[in-house]
């Protein structure tokens, strides 16, 4: 499928809702398991989508949209939210990730983006030359990443449940040395 | 974690409102779209776990609790859902999963199944004997799994867009020889 705004924006506007409705009031042990030594909880995972609206995905499109001699990204801190929400709820951080999802896309639209702009260069610190559609499919597919992430890791917790179906349940098996 | 049924049925009743938060009003290529021949798209999943309502988890449990001298298991048809549901729209296919969802819940809860219970005995068609405990794990899993895997084959639809950021993004990347 070729990049679209509208389409985007459409995923992107889910995200709290899908996490909510898969989280919210969920049992404790579903939502601090991880599958690994630093690896992400589901827990982690709101936390890290929070960073992402205050520090990634609308700052580097602002760094684009000024349209600067040298549009370069600030390096961005995957591990930003575990000193900031360690006294925090799971319901307020779902609270908190939807409230800034919908002024960050509100102001995404607000932009009113068109082609030209959407081939707009940035410069990321590690990848190089990107263009401001790439960082938006980016963006969406970073929200799926993640939230198919968090599923993984609460199938996981079962693992050791499911007895002999293992084999018939690749979920289980899947990113078997972590790597998100 | 050990298995507990409370929290199973908490992760089961979740199911069809985050996949209906995910999916339902998208536009068409993020429902159909696939990750390789003979894969799921995120609408034959919803179908595919409306197949499990109906032939698979509920039925293989009730052959579990008749307490006969050979629990087994009828084999399941992971296909059934396409010719089914050739007609439908991903919206009814939702709504018809998150009733059949609800109606077996209740079902479940209706029996007070006790430890002892959760100790019978089946038999799988091709794995063999199992217990009614690893058959609700492997439920609250097999959801999780098939919600993992709607939300990575929407993200692949997006792998031509994102430029230099596949290395950064694994839910791209995972599943390279589909497996469910």
């Amino acid at each position: 499928m070729d990049f679209d705004l509208d389409r985007s924006i459409d995923v992107l506007g889910r995200t709290p809702s899908t996490l909510t409705a898969l989280l919210k009031g969920l049992a404790e042990p579903w939502i601090t398991g991880i599958e690994g030594p630093d690896t992400f909880s589901p827990f982690d995972v709101v936390g890290h989508l929070i960073d992402g609206e205050e520090t990634d995905w609308i700052p580097r499109a602002r760094v684009i949209l000024a349209r600067g001699p040298t549009p370069q990204f600030e390096p961005y801190d995957r591990f930003r939210h575990r000193a900031r929400n360690r006294h925090r709820s799971l319901a307020s951080l779902l609270d908190e990730f939807a409230s800034l999802r919908v002024d960050n896309l509100d102001l995404v639209r607000s932009w009113r983006l068109t082609p030209a702009d959407l081939d707009l260069p940035g410069l990321h610190p590690s990848l190089g030359p990107v263009t401001l559609r790439q960082l938006l499919a980016a963006w969406v597919v970073h929200d799926l990443g993640h939230i198919a992430q968090a599923v993984r890791v609460m199938a996981k917790q079962y693992t050791g449940e499911v007895g002999p179906w293992v084999p018939y349940l690749p979920v289980l098996t899947d990113h078997p040395a972590p790597r998100s």
